[in-house]
């Protein structure tokens, strides 16, 4: 690895240079002796009478922060109506964008205001001219349909990936400020959210990844790993069983650093989550190990939400729940605390009622100068967070040289030099073995150059062979060990995975599972895809060759499926050679998810297979015929390419000229040349078979109209895995038919 | 609909005439005073001392069941001895079966028998020699990979679908008796296991329907419908998010006739659950509004189980959950409570040992005589429990002859006879509208006609418009409603609705969400598909045509993974007509799920879209060539037909013949005949375009080598749809300019 002495690398990870990225000088004291005019107090919109009694009551286990009589007198204060007016500021900036746009969702953003604004003002540590400051508080809007809460307030501390331009384009094509947070549009922006419930599991995976990256390098005099990750979220993702599943494991883990905000709103779209939605969340929370607290009072009882979060703070060995009881579009006279205020723009008449209720006076997108002012010390402030930061590091490298080494390649995402050379390979003569264990002898191989590999199965690390024998359980009093132990909880898993790929580049996250149940958890794979996580899925007992669990554990038309997706490597390795291909290709893709698709039964080392073979996704493995026309080509991938081996050996003992391809992975093969496609599969040649163990959709596409696809495109059965390939004719017999039909 | 006068006709659902299905005369009397030898007392094997320390300690909120010394005392007494000679029975059948598979999972049958005995011989009433008799108590097992504990509870009971013979065939080609529980395999087995968390879902959906059917249709005077629903779900089913779905609405709408007994032992597949779940699961369910009982010897503590089963009836308001803390492999001297027994054979050592260890003397298989004669009850038992239910049928019917008819109609799955006529059509004349809002229609049109027709979406409604105007809301005092509120919860609703479908074949749920958030619920969409349950799943906003919602919104390779998906059919109709037709299938296929892609944007009602042509899958709407021998052919589908016919105007304009085909489903174009096939896409005409907004992914099928398809290979945008539309390139210019090209 490249070795740098410059403290301020994180700066290196402005991906966006067209951002103007200056520094401005730290200059607090100017703002610690801020005195600000007094605002007149806004009218408050009372709840309708029905909403006070159906709140649920608390039980007296948990703590309930009410604002203590001397904290209620700071309401008249100067400081208070300052914050009153910045409050109003973020649910304007909401209400206006999403007017301008006429899409969007204002109502969490006004309901969510104060907690927002204590947020990114208050509590929160970063550097707006730096979103990628390593050390920065991470924060995440799980309810991620209230995205321009997130964009008001990166605005307001001084981010410049969301000027006022950008809000005013909100929702259009190629702004800044799409329809829900997305890191990869939106510097600032951590992970993408949206889907609901993704960004509470992202979140656990980023307190993982700090707990992690704290228990490994952190040093007695040098806490050199150390922020908070913070989280809104709200009833949708509540009910979401990803979250659930995320939480368990955060309770379990002790992430003392997690500290979420529940937007207890009690409206979803279909209107009071009285009508699906009734069980006692904190009764629930508590269960999962977490601290609870209600703050119930989230409109107006600022001090309550600060106590919480001090609280918060204090308690070091579990996450916390603050169920913030708030007023969807707090502000609105005639929508808030309905349905109607979630999911579109208030219309203009009620943006007069609601600015005429609030007392706001300014014309839509206006920032009034005192909160600009105040807002402003973020710039300075932020720089000297991360020049204290720089230092100490810079301190902390003169200490710990190796440690500081380490960290770093860790927080840039350079991979050590030669690090691939790690990779096992193997010759025709190594012992037959299951892609699973030759993918754990990858694993454990990549795991002694690659610091930030880390990664574990969702209960079947002795099925999907992923445990990594040099370290022990990434558990609550053992956080610096890497394999990780998700439970039965495969959708949490994958969108954990996301959290710790997004906290640092040079973050490896690896997960797995059996391939069929992707199905548990294709959706925090897509956000993978589509967030550029460069997550690799370690998914074996690949197709009926696992035999005796039956058609419920069998995948079929998975490959497929991931095929089809946008921005992820499917990878089908047939040996030793290529499962090391595959992931020399997936640790490279650090912006691309890979899936390595993998056999529960042994399988031969082949001839012809190679690593630099798989990054071209798909290459001829052996072949009997001349200037690039053979009689016909058989391709095959993973476990079935042994069989088009086979049966190549046989139709060559009857004369016949054969060339033999690996697909190891259709979307390398799409992205490499014309003229390499044509020297693989030329044109001229109509005679093809492939023969793949699942389902033939899409297959046409490589065999042509002319040629056949054998495959499965039924559900499997229970039996053994020889019974079953016999059966469903996935054999040597079947494939030689086709191409003597093919060819003659 | 045809009317049947046979109180009987139960019966005429026994799927599988090759099963002999005789009744057995009643003879109750003559097993009313059986009086057995007593048994040797087994030795049991103590629990490592490990274990005792470790459980976790209830909360003084839920009851805690111990024997009482009234009970203990019975321990001694013959008829608790001929009760462990059950256990042992069904403990054994479990390990012999494993044994001779060398495959499968023999701890859960042998830590669950005490409960599995309890539930089949004592607490269950059902019919073994009918098992699709409709009043039966259901059973599932939601830990699916223990069915050797069902198929053994299935053999003594008397079913015939598992006799020795089948139970020796474990795990093989074509048995009964397959690597985890299918009910289409199976009778006798409600629903299909095995991937974990489905089956607790499941049984929510029984019990919803349960509760539904007897809220309809029970008279003061003539509980009709009446039975409970039971589940013995471990420690994986816990984890995972799907079961915290469906348990919250379980307890939000006061499923009192669900009773889950929770195997609480402490070993999952990777090993001690200490590792990965920490959480108190009693307190969450709580949290969830269950009533929770902790049976704290599920060993031997049968008194203790009775006792909590019957408590758990008396509460009518709330699911119960019994945890019931056992040791898995119980009986293994040297496996029981280690992973090691979760999910391999035990071994010929090892089963020599636990024979040994308790007591077991006999042959692999072999049933003792008392312990069969015990159970031999059940067959005349059962017969006379449906005897008994039909004769109250009759009398039912004689009084609400309307009502009874209804039942019938649900419980046979006959469709009343023109139901299909309700369905709307439209002519090009009737106003556009979006996919989405003719779904409503059809539905509205569908309730009036379909008794059985019953669902909701995920938080949606006025989203998806799922809305069944004429109903109110199914909740927990109202019951008989039909409009299901789900919550933000997709994957729980999935498996709730193949539980209702599979609870009677005549109810028909639907379910609906955004079509890209199928990637929460696929896997148990593809349990639908597999497990023949005929859920109609109604999927909005179906591609980047839902605009400024963004990528994390829009479908992309959705329509190409369930394309690939066996046994589901795709649907995605393009106006008015072809909705309704894709209903008219939807309804007609109630052994195979259907999926509807609708569009959230208006489109016109085409020329030449017809409810008979989606049936037929691809058909054309329009055509200026003759003698099948058009210039060039445009396919479409959905949103994009409209696109093809517009290309289609503009190239007629210029002298082309032009085919227009609307390619509604793939897989009912598939399974139509060789010549319909040419008919449409004649293998002469290769000048094929297609447009679809999606992944182009597969339609090489359709356009062939030669053709063009224009589709989307990346993620979506956040903008106006028009705009990304146009971006993206899905325009009528691109499908002009494509067919010149291909037909010039």
């Amino acid at each position: 690895m490249a070795s740098t002495s410059s403290p301020a690398f994180s700066h290196a990870l402005l991906s966006r240079p067209s951002l103007p990225s200056t520094v401005a000088p730290t200059n607090q004291s100017s703002l610690s002796s801020l005195s600000l005019p007094s605002f007149p107090r806004i009218k408050l919109s009372p709840l309708p009478s029905s909403a006070a009694h159906r709140r649920r009551i608390p039980s007296p286990a948990r703590t309930s922060v009410r604002a203590s009589a001397t904290v209620e007198t700071l309401g008249s204060t100067a400081e208070t109506a300052l914050v009153e007016k910045s409050i109003n500021t973020i649910r304007f900036l909401a209400i206006d964008a999403v007017e301008k746009a006429n899409s969007g969702h204002p109502g969490l953003p006004m309901g969510c205001a104060p907690m927002g604004h204590i947020l990114y003002d208050e509590v929160m540590r970063y550097n707006p001219k730096n979103p990628y400051w390593f050390n920065r508080d991470r924060f995440v809007l799980s309810a991620g349909h209230g995205c321009m809460l997130q964009y008001a307030l990166l605005h307001l501390a001084g981010y410049d990936s969301v000027r006022e331009e950008d809000m005013k384009e909100f929702r259009q094509w190629e702004s800044r400020t799409p329809g829900h947070p997305e890191n990869f549009e939106t510097p600032g922006v951590e992970v993408t959210t949206g889907p609901l419930g993704q960004g509470i599991a992202n979140a656990v995976g980023l307190a993982l990844a700090e707990k992690h990256l704290a228990a490994r390098f952190n040093k007695p005099d040098s806490e050199i790993v150390d922020h908070y990750t913070y989280v809104i979220l709200g009833d949708g993702c509540q009910m979401e069983g990803i979250a659930n599943e995320a939480c368990s494991l955060a309770g379990h883990w002790g992430l003392g650093k997690l500290i979420a905000l529940y937007d207890d709103n009690h409206i979803s779209i279909d209107g009071d989550t009285e009508i699906a939605f009734t069980e006692s969340v904190d009764t629930r929370f508590e269960g999962l190990g977490w601290h609870v607290i209600w703050v119930k009072n989230g409109n107006t009882g600022y001090d309550e939400i600060r106590a919480a979060i001090k609280e918060a703070k204090a308690v070091k060995d579990k996450p916390t729940l603050i169920k913030v009881t708030t007023t969807i579009g707090y502000g609105s006279p005639n929508k808030a605390n309905s349905y109607s205020v979630h999911g579109s723009a208030l219309g203009a008449k009620e943006v007069d009622a609601t600015r005429q209720n609030l007392g706001w006076p300014y014309e839509p997108f206006h920032v009034p100068e005192d909160v600009k002012k105040h807002w402003s010390r973020h710039i300075p402030d932020g720089a000297s967070l991360e020049a204290e930061w720089n230092a100490k590091f810079a301190e902390y490298e003169n200490k710990y040289r190796e440690e500081a080494a380490e960290l770093k390649s860790i927080i840039k995402g350079e991979l050590p030099a030669g690090w691939e050379k790690a990779l096992p390979t193997y010759t025709p003569e190594s012992a037959a073995d299951a892609t699973r264990n030759l993918s754990q002898q990858c694993l454990n191989a990549l795991a002694k150059v690659l610091p930030g590999l880390l990664g574990g199965s969702a209960d079947l690390a002795s099925s999907n062979m992923t445990l990594l024998k040099m370290f022990g359980d990434f558990q609550k009093n053992t956080p610096e060990e890497r394999n990780v132990r998700f439970g039965v909880r495969e959708h949490g898993m994958g969108a954990i995975c996301n959290g710790i790929a997004l906290h640092s580049t040079g973050l490896i996250p690896y997960c797995a599972t059996f391939f069929v149940f992707t199905d548990y958890m294709r959706a925090a794979m897509r956000i993978s895809a589509l967030s550029e996580a460069g997550v690799i899925y370690v998914m074996t007992h690949d197709s009926i060759g696992l035999g005796e669990d039956g058609p419920t554990h069998q995948p079929i038309e998975h490959l497929a499926s991931f095929r089809a997706m946008p921005n992820i490597l499917m990878f089908r390795p047939a040996d030793g050679n290529e499962t090391a291909g595959a992931y020399k290709v997936a640790v490279l893709n650090r912006k691309r998810p890979s899936v390595l698709a993998l056999s529960r039964q042994k399988l031969p080392q082949l001839p012809g297979t190679s690593i630099d073979g798989v990054a071209k996704g798909g290459y001829t493995i052996s072949d009997n015929s001349s200037g690039n026309k053979p009689d016909v080509i058989l391709v095959g991938t993973g476990s079935e390419l042994e069989i088009a081996a086979k049966a190549a050996d046989e139709l060559r003992k009857e004369g016949k000229k054969v060339r033999v391809v690996s697909f190891v992975s259709w979307e390398l093969f799409d992205e490499q040349s014309e003229e390499y496609k044509e020297s693989v599969l030329p044109a001229a040649v109509t005679a093809r078979v492939s023969i793949e163990a699942g389902s033939t959709f899409g297959w046409d596409k490589i065999v042509g109209s002319r040629g056949k696809a054998i495959g499965i495109d039924r559900f499997g059965a229970s039996a053994p895995a020889g019974k079953i390939y016999k059966e469903f004719g996935i054999t040597a017999e079947a494939v030689i038919a086709a191409a003597k039909e093919l060819s003659s």
